[in-house]
């Protein structure tokens, strides 16, 4: 079947300029650009009447579970903006259900008309401190290098391990490297010797630069830079000068987490494509930048590219200087009509593999008694959120255990619990937390980064035994409970982190959860399942919770609830 | 071992930048780039007091046997002007020995200071009309591509094979391309819609363009293009717009055909990039597509920069305006010391392919009735050779048999023999020659395109069978003989294609013999050699002479000797 898609202005990415042109595509592939085809050479023929056409865009770098959309879930998500394939980085399925979780990702995006490709996650635990749902080595993450999608390692967050030659980092560094695949990387601020040393490793890409210097330092050295614009973390403004050449040779464009509301209200690469070109960068660079570069860096062959041999992902609209996505062509099908998804098969993952990361819970029913604090003391170590971070302070506060069991709305202390839940240990980290302004009822969640361990924020141990257990019966998610029944809740149930409802569900329901959330008396400015799940990282300064207790991130050592 | 190199002003391919800086080395890799650096940080040091350090060369595209120098001489030849790298198509050996003579070069290359990589023949023989030493489908040339230095498929000639979709070429194609390995291009004049369909087909690059407008057609079709400049064929001056942003991002730079000579007087790739500077191309966007882009291209990983991780191929040189190489590191080793090339450790062939590619003439002894024409009319189709070039024009002569078989000095009409001598099949094709001038004695080569039969051209059978036994006798070479002497003599003893030699040695012997042979009467504008060399090589019109007597090219059909 050949179709001719006539009378386009098509960016070409090689000689970085737009063609008035026709292209003609067979099957999945560009077969012809040229003045000269016309109605004869095609079976079908699309006049886009002077429109652009573009490469489809590119992702190169994503956790698709910090969207809470499954694969074919995200691909309805994102096709309308654009996005034809993602690069992503399975690492917090992997830290619930193993390789088990990396091969279920896979499983579920085959056949999909959203390419996804696949790094292998490289810091699963993230830390010494988490008790994750599996370890994963190079022994483990080696059968997975022959899967045709997967292209290497994803960011090597332990860059200390990279520094101090530990023996697990490199040995997954050095598998990877020579297989020929690639390693990318995560080392905000590393520079001078260390940034040399880890670049020689054959860490070759950075997602986490915040400031011009820094990326110019490591484009320098050889790393591709990855522009990233997530939900939290957003880096555009600041990287804006990479787009401009030379650099721009060397740049792409990433989410990195982003949520589905974000996704359905600003868009996706589309949406960095489209701020940067209203900050003046020249429109074929910056689509350069999100097409052809992403798939040159991770050597994908015969994609980002309106040319001869090259997959026929191709977007359509009216207005470069304003990019607003009409059409989309996926291996050379139309995907997106008018901006809305046209229906395609769905995946069936296998059976086994659905079971598993559809029952990730292994815990015991939980009582109130389980989260009673026997007092030892009257100081206690206390963590204090900070509106708008992830960062938290340690704070010392006197405890009245005789009442509540310490729990003070008054003082804005609550009872906080971060509970092992994948191998049913019966390891837990209880203490008090401050700042999130909860006057009654009981949070739970089980996206708690990196380990996704359960979490339970509460004024009360009844309602926080039930948090507890609705998010186990629901096989995950977030919940809000009062009184012993639920208030509003988001079912995350594969692995505890993704749903296959769709972003507009999620979205909806996310925000019926805030809404309900902000009636028990949270403090305006936090999100508080946003704090939640970074409140058990124990990478992130300073007092941090672990399901074996406190830990101080500075020291990087387990300390004591109570202060002698 | 780490080596540091001092006050550098060190050549960014990333950031297309000059950085006065430090380079640390460590063993055959760069492992630090930065001004950070210092004694404390290296076994020894090495202070270049503000020298130029770039990238060492890469020749994108080189036949070595067309420099009549084995890999390591060739090594000798080129390391002194900063060639660390080349990408060889072994075409012309393969025409003689087959797979052998890929296996041949590829152990002659092993282990030597430059970095040999091969790209497989595609088109063995060049033609149905060519009897080479070996056909080379598909299957044969199946085993090699797991050679770690074999690269993909070398240039596919055979363009009309593609456009057609020839089984064997379409075959060749696909199975490098399948196992995600690259196809060079060469397609002169190719465009529009044969163009797409070429592209289409996998095949990346070209270098055979000789205008701006024909190159930029094929970039924009996302081909690399290749600048060439040989000893012949020189496009760099209609070429040179390439050279500029943001086409120089997808440019590298060949010699293709380049002889002793003319490496030794102009240089190699350095030569190339000394006269892009001279043009006022910018230095570093020059000196990328010499190293950076070429490797890109090829998916060599780790080559072709000055930044951790990479391959400590480096050259040093005073003056970025007027590059002269002073010294040359390779894998991390001093190789070139002030101009002069540091011995190193010679490769030692296994005996089996060394003795077959030194003994590649299969025949009989000639004599002069070899050589004799049957009189069959009087009139007779002449190929007539043209100064400077190798296309030949057809005349039809009236030829006086009476008289020395029909050779008449008096009407520059010589004998011209081309001999089958691979296979001794007895097959040869004898004709009349004329433009050449020879007015006395008999030349002889075994350098004839693109199957390498024996060639002689004569005033009399005596010296043309003299001179066809003497070429036999020393396995291979170019031969001027007078009156059953030898006058001077190349000798190239490797399949009749390369020697041992020296490029001094070999350039000399050439100088000589060119001498000699315009003692014999020989038209001051002809170089009869290259005539020889391209006689029988019926792709390139009008007339031309096979083993199997004479081709007209523009019909390529078999035409006869004599006109009834």
């Amino acid at each position: 079947m050949k179709l001719l898609l006539k009378n386009v202005k098509a960016v070409n990415v090689f000689t970085e300029s737009i063609e008035a042109t026709n292209v003609l595509i067979e099957d999945d592939k560009i077969i012809g650009v040229g003045n000269f085809y016309d109605e004869k050479d095609a079976d079908e023929i699309k006049d886009l009447q002077g429109k652009y056409v573009c490469p489809g865009f590119i992702d190169g770098h994503i956790h698709i579970e910090s969207t809470m959309m499954v694969p074919k879930r995200l691909a309805n998500a994102v096709l309308p903006h654009g996005t034809t394939t993602v690069i992503t980085d399975p690492h917090e399925i992997a830290n619930v259900c193993g390789t088990d979780g990396i091969k279920y990702m896979l499983e579920m995006s085959e056949n999909i008309p959203l390419s996804v490709y696949v790094m292998l996650p490289s810091c699963v635990p993230a830390t010494p401190f988490d008790e994750s749902g599996a370890e994963l080595f190079a022994k483990d993450l080696r059968e997975l290098y022959s899967h045709e999608r997967v292209l290497g390692l994803a960011e090597m967050m332990n860059y200390p391990g990279v520094l101090f030659d530990d023996y697990n980092t490199v040995e997954k560094i050095d598998e990877c490297v020579e297989k020929g695949k690639i390693v990318d990387g995560h080392a905000p601020f590393l520079t001078g010797k260390d940034l040399d040393k880890y670049v020689a490793k054959g860490i070759t890409s950075d997602h986490e630069c915040s400031t011009f210097e820094e990326a110019k330092e490591k484009l320098s050295k050889g790393q591709w830079i990855m522009i990233r614009e997530g939900s939290a973390a957003k880096n555009l403004e600041a990287l804006s000068p990479l787009l401009d050449a030379p650099y721009s040779q060397r740049v792409l464009l990433v989410t990195d987490d982003r949520n589905p509301a974000d996704i359905i209200s600003e868009g996706h690469i589309d949406n960095i494509v489209r701020r940067a070109i209203a900050m003046k960068k020249d429109p074929v660079k910056v689509i350069k930048a999100a097409s052809f570069n992403a798939a040159t860096r991770f050597g994908i062959k015969n994609l980002g590219a309106i040319a001869p041999g090259y997959k026929a992902d191709i977007l359509v609209f009216d207005d470069i200087e304003n990019i607003d996505i009409t059409d989309v062509y996926k291996n050379g099908k139309l995907i997106v009509s008018d901006k809305k998804v046209i229906e395609f098969d769905e995946p069936v993952p296998d059976e086994k593999l659905s079971k598993k990361v559809r029952n990730s819970f292994h815990v015991n029913k939980f009582s109130k008694e389980d989260f009673f604090i026997t007092p030892d003391g009257d100081k206690c170590r206390v963590i204090k959120v900070i509106e708008g971070q992830i960062l938290t302070d340690e704070v010392i506060e006197e405890i009245d255990f005789s009442k509540n069991n310490g729990v003070d709305i008054t003082k804005d202390l609550c009872k906080l619990a971060v509970i092992e839940r994948h191998k049913n240990t019966g390891h837990k980290g209880i203490g008090f937390i401050k700042g999130i302004g909860l006057k009654n009822g009981a949070l739970a969640a089980s996206v708690s980064h990196d380990s996704h361990n359960l979490i339970v924020i509460g004024t009360n141990d009844d309602d926080m035994a039930f948090a507890a257990n609705r998010i186990c019966n629901i096989g995950g998610g977030l919940v809000c409970v009062l009184n012993g029944s639920v208030v509003s809740e988001v079912s995350l149930p594969i692995a505890g982190l993704m749903s296959e409802d769709s972003a507009e569900k999620i979205a909806e329901d996310n925000r019926v959860l805030r809404e309900k959330v902000k009636e028990l008396g949270i403090n305006e400015n936090i999100e508080p399942f946003m704090n939640m799940a970074f409140v058990s990282l124990p990478v992130i300064p300073s007092l941090k919770m672990s399901v074996n207790g406190l830990v101080d991130v500075n020291k990087f050592e387990k300390v004591d609830l109570f202060v002698k």
